[in-house]
């Protein structure tokens, strides 16, 4: 196939205006096609304006798995791959396609680490309600997360564990298409989305991924259909470019835990690593690391990876290797004993129940944007963010909560102004939904996708 | 809704990627809406890769006729518009949307004229088969289509006819959308069309108009329905916006006429207009001239003015107002008496049936392709073209036909090759499709649509 391109190119027969077309019209393009069109647009060959028609030609007429690993795999050829190869052991990743108070990164690096799986995790800041992995990691006093390559493999080999930026130029290809998606209402396409994400896991070479594809009114898919058909395409693109891959579907109703903002899923994590953490972010981190276990052939299926990590948080030894990652990367490691050497926000704002109920809804979106609207994010990639602003969720659905009771507080900086607190407070108390009868209890995990895409 | 436009201007809260969105998702633009896009596309704060997602999303999801409407007047109102009502008598204009072998505006132009209706005619070199018709009529010599505004209505108000090229900034926006959508596989879109061609129409003032919507072959648009379509969305457009506009729909399965050229479609207009042309441009001409009387109310109905139109080719008159018409425009007005003074190719290589048979099929997109072959078109703007060159059909649809009997004879440029005049010579007696019986009488007129949009 790759003769076919540079025959082509040579000949100056392939128009990206053809492919185009050939896409408009509902056809596969080929591998060959698709390497002209990826390796053209990086190179300026192929101009931004050709590149926003595909992509929302691509949005409405979609692609086959085949084709979105080609894509996948032309966009990792765009840029620098990253070769873990040295490090030894069955390298863990997972990546969350995004919710509202998803602290489980935070916990499973040290967690699956704690079970001699090495896991060397590349994170990025990214724009949304709280920063990424990167800024909550960041406001742990010291912490240092501009590791070179070189760093980051000694890091992993000395303590199994490191989490930094990306410094590498894995996939410009995926920079370039995301701004352009960004601005050209192209972004919410599956194949899109799956090539966006799996291009970048497979640059970084891990030896196995777990997906944690999220649904529901906090997540970007809402509905069920939609996230199976997002993770059965990332797991057919991972395992198609040999890179084991399964992924869960979890729920995104409510927010993830109780802590949104980025101190706070801080000091959330090392609760959830001492065994008091909140039930819902417990399960769903056993459930990613009992799979990421298993794809690392620690255990035989993931179930026995759960009893694992629920001894290793028992007795310790998970707390300790998060204290061993923050001291890794010049940070205060001494806030897993006391959490309240992290940033803490100037004014503590308790909100309280206006009637008895219990909670049948808690919606994750109207929440995130309350904390969005504090500080805890970024609207641009050059807004600063506030590493202590956010909101703790005192009650969460299934709750049962009596009149003037604390549902929420706040955690607003200095500089938050009553009117945004006012509007944080009825923002959180309309995010609420209260019944006189409880409902069912929620499901959190609602499917899996095996490698074999099931 | 102006007022809408300027407020959200004001307050910044339009964002094209916001209309990318609606549009794609299916709802309609608003007026403000459409304007704020097409302002911004030609100012440049829409860029062009926000303008190609655009294009690509109407051409999935369609536009309504008052969308389209809106979309048309913003795109006129983006340039200059032509006055033209300094002429007395209401202004006739035709629009074809193009076929193989068109010559019905150079019959047309002095054909209307002659029966006391002005005609200030703007026509476009274009891409095609042949040049456009500034380029057939410069075939005869000393011919000169670079009129400004004052010299076309000086012209038209002394002779009632002038054909010439557009020199003011008419329809920016068009400009600019066209050359995108070329090259984002976005030329096909029905609504984009009809505002491509209106906006024009509409930014050069006419009276009224008679649109010529090709369906078939050799046309643009295959189906019958997809040509009703475009009709009677023109037809909407142009009547909402106050400009009288019919469209008959006219069968392009075999090239219009016998002669596909530039100096052979001039010399083919001189035998329409002495009444010795071909039957099926005839009857064309008659059919759109004489609703072009209607619509201008010479008549009151188009019978009435094919009638006129009848008698004039008889008496003569049609004939001498295109004396008039090339003699008014610096050329040399002897070529309607001695079509020999126009140019001649080199070689002319005549083309014999292989077979016994009844001509059953032409087509058209091949005759056309052959022609081009030849140089008598333009494959990009700068491409020069040769006037002499082209073919002419001594054969078509309906006729019988004995083996080794002329079916059409290709005019060729002394730089053709014989491998070139070969090919073109197999493309030609391919192009036809021999039957042992005759088909049924081809229709030419298919269908009107009237100013009521029916």
């Amino acid at each position: 196939m790759q003769n076919e391109v540079d025959y082509l190119k040579v000949v100056g027969r392939v128009r990206a205006s053809d492919l185009i077309l050939k896409k408009r019209s509902g056809s596969a393009l080929s591998e060959a096609e698709l390497n002209y069109l990826i390796d053209g647009y990086v190179q300026g060959a192929v101009p931004d304006y050709q590149m926003s028609a595909m992509a929302m030609a691509i949005y409405f007429m979609g692609m086959t798995e085949e084709e979105a690993l080609f894509l996948t795999l032309a966009m990792v050829n765009s840029g620098d791959t990253i070769s873990l190869e040295v490090i030894p052991g069955a390298r863990a990743d997972k990546h969350s396609t995004g919710g509202v108070g998803d602290t489980t990164t935070l916990v499973l690096a040290p967690l699956v680490a704690a079970a001699g799986v090495p896991v060397a995790k590349l994170s990025g800041r990214g724009l949304g309600h709280t920063g990424g992995t990167l800024d909550k990691l960041e406001s742990i006093p010291g912490f240092q997360t501009d590791l070179s390559a070189a760093e980051l493999i000694a890091a992993v080999k000395n303590i199994g564990v490191a989490v930094a930026g990306q410094t590498a130029n894995l996939v410009p290809a995926d920079k370039m298409l995301y701004a352009l998606r960004d601005v050209t209402a192209t972004v919410d396409s599956i194949p899109l989305i799956a090539a966006s994400i799996m291009s970048k896991k497979l640059a970084a070479g891990p030896g196995s991924l777990v997906l944690d594809v999220k649904c529901g009114s906090g997540a970007f898919l809402k509905e069920l259909e939609q996230a199976y058909s997002l993770a059965r395409l990332m797991c057919g693109i991972g395992n198609g470019a040999g890179l084991e891959t399964i992924a869960l579907i979890t729920s995104m109703d409510q927010p993830l835990g109780r802590a949104v903002g980025n101190a706070l899923e801080v000091e959330e994590a090392i609760l959830t690593l001492r065994g008091e953490g909140p039930p819902d972010l417990e399960e769903l981190c056993l459930a990613l690391g009992g799979w990421m276990l298993c794809l690392s052939k620690k255990v035989s299926d993931p179930e026995a990876g759960k009893d694992i990590l629920k001894a290793l948080i028992a007795d310790g030894t998970a707390l300790e290797k998060f204290r061993e990652l923050i001291a890794n990367q010049q940070g205060n490691a001494a806030v897993t004993e006391d959490p309240g050497l992290l940033p803490r926000a100037e004014k503590q704002v308790t909100v309280k129940a206006v009637k008895d109920g219990f909670v049948v809804g808690l919606k994750a979106e109207q929440i995130g944007n309350a904390v969005m609207a504090l500080g805890a994010g970024r609207e641009t990639r050059d807004s600063s963010i506030d590493p202590a602003a956010g909101i703790v969720l005192e009650k969460k659905i299934g709750d049962r909560v009596k009149k003037g009771e604390p549902i929420a507080v706040i955690h607003a900086g200095h500089a938050s102004s009553s009117e945004l607190v006012y509007s944080v407070e009825n923002q959180i108390i309309s995010a609420y939904e209260f019944e006189d009868r409880p409902c069912g209890k929620q499901q959190l995990v609602l499917g899996l996708v095996d490698q074999k895409g099931r």
